[in-house]
């Protein structure tokens, strides 16, 4: 991991400002002689700068991110837990931790300590922009404010714009981490029931009721704890032990702001007009939080885009899991 | 409202008693000279006794609950929180609420309340029994429990059993509930901001995107607060004016257990192969917690059992909000 320390002031959409900021990234290959082959892929909300880790068989020899053709970037988003500035980063003014006085983001934000950063890695155009979910608003949102920049573009499971339907499942966390009454210490541990809570959410929309019926079926009519409810408290402590809940907190606000029609055009359908990328958009059958409809809908609002879907049981994580149907789907169209 | 009150004790599935019990229930339209026109209908999680006011349009004449046809019954379950003995009751034997200390029901339970009811209001057999959601868990369980007393059976998105994907939806509710630390503090108000973040929880799942993304757009991209977020607030806040959350915790956990294979046959697939009643399983298109997929199953699974769908854009609600498309459909059944 590198980190990449800006000393200028950032200044943030919704009016609040960095002193200064730091960008951690990881990178995958070498780059070419002209810079010609330059993957940037953007991560979810709770991942990290390490793609090739939590996107298992895609950053591999002859998948679709394959550091023998490419030189990948992947950097963690401002707000995150993986060594960008957030809520837990020293306020320089203060000498302690943002923790609750961290400013509010947007994904515009976001994309603009990517541009940051490009710039300092000397990177001009880029050969693919990849984001799915939480990555994808990002991608989209960085197409359209720079339609030449990027020659492809890899959206998959994600939207221009955040809809009701996934802000009512953001606020529903919110609710869960407020109902804990720690949320709001000055302490990396703050909010942490609440915060699993709100992760037992996220869980149910990512996988919907196939991805627990498959996995989560109990051998008797009364045990003693039902496996489904233990796999919940499971993911929930997971988290916990690798995250805060202040960063969860700042990149949720920062989803329901999304639509990258405010920035680019002044309404999402013409930022998506905008797109000058030859595009693909990849939905997943079971994705009950950017259902294959709104993605095929996505798809058609983008001059040069194709769509395609992927068959699985695995709901919103499928993108997760089904690398071998990503890599089949996204290898020929980036290296066309 | 009546109340009706049992002196005798009242054991429990799961070891615990209640040394008397309370069983509040409302009654529509008159009994016939034989008893032969009696409806019974099993609400559903947080409703209460007065099927007319929580289910519109379905108790009126020329509806399938016709009161000038049918006696209509309908009992509050136990551990809920209108009439019947639930955790804010006095238990007899401190002088105290119960709270906390409330015993863990299964829907077995709230069914021989019925049973009990039934039996001290002079009912034997039963025209038609009815039951949506977690009504139609006591529906099934009852049918299965005594196959002889009923002539029609009405079921309308619900389960014989509860898979891994509704138990992590309840699990996923209790953390949010336990995330607040006043949940377990002896007074009606405990656990109120985990509650109202569990019933926004469940209403993700009542809905679904489309009843968000169709009533909960926004006006512009950046609003002071988003609609849907608002909404998510109100629904949890309305709640909490009306319920407690020991009451709510009650009948997450007998949700969990709900098998009507445990005491009717020992697998599921038995107990609804025993059910002798003419059965209509209604599935409701965009309903997430109780997919049509597997209420078409439900019906396969029931010997005299027809399947019908209802088109909805209100997911799991569709069985409050459709109330036109259920009367064309049950109108019939229920009168044939």
């Amino acid at each position: 991991m590198h980190i990449f320390h800006s000393n200028q002031i950032f200044n943030l959409e919704l009016g609040g400002k960095l002193p200064a900021i730091d960008i951690a990234y990881h990178t995958f290959g070498n780059p070419n002689h002209d810079l010609s082959n330059v993957v940037w892929v953007c991560h979810a909300l709770t991942a990290d700068s390490n793609v090739a880790d939590w996107w298992p068989h895609t950053v591999e020899y002859g998948a679709f991110l394959d550091p023998e053709k490419y030189f990948i970037i992947c950097a963690n988003i401002l707000g995150s837990h993986y060594g960008s500035t957030g809520p837990l980063s020293i306020n320089p003014e203060t000498d302690k931790p943002w923790y609750s006085t961290f400013p509010k983001l947007t994904i515009n934000d976001m994309v603009e300590a990517h541009r940051l950063l490009a710039s300092h890695l000397g990177i001009g155009p880029i050969h693919a922009l990849v984001g799915s979910s939480v990555g994808g608003f990002q991608a989209l949102e960085w197409a359209a404010m720079e339609p030449q920049r990027f020659s492809k573009l890899i959206i998959i499971a994600t939207d221009a714009k955040a809809s009701p339907w996934t802000i009512a499942i953001d606020e529903t966390q919110r609710m869960a981490i407020k109902a804990d009454p720690t949320f709001g210490h000055d302490s990396p541990s703050a909010g942490m029931a609440g915060m699993a809570a709100a992760r037992a959410i996220g869980l149910l929309t990512y996988r919907g009721s196939d991805g627990y019926n498959r996995t989560q079926q109990d051998n008797s009519s009364l045990p003693t704890t039902h496996r489904a409810a233990s796999y919940q408290q499971y993911q929930g402590l997971k988290l916990c032990r690798r995250y805060n809940a202040y960063s969860y907190m700042t990149i949720l606000d920062a989803f329901d702001t999304h639509d990258i029609g405010r920035n680019n055009g002044g309404s999402t359908r013409k930022a998506l007009a905008s797109i000058n990328a030859e595009t693909i958009v990849v939905g997943i059958s079971s994705d009950i939080i950017f259902p294959p409809a709104d993605m095929k809908k996505l798809a058609q609002a983008i001059p040069s885009a194709q769509y395609a879907e992927i068959s699985s049981d695995f709901g919103h994580d499928g993108f997760l899991v089904e690398h071998k149907r990503l890599n089949q789907i996204l290898t020929p169209f980036i290296n066309s």
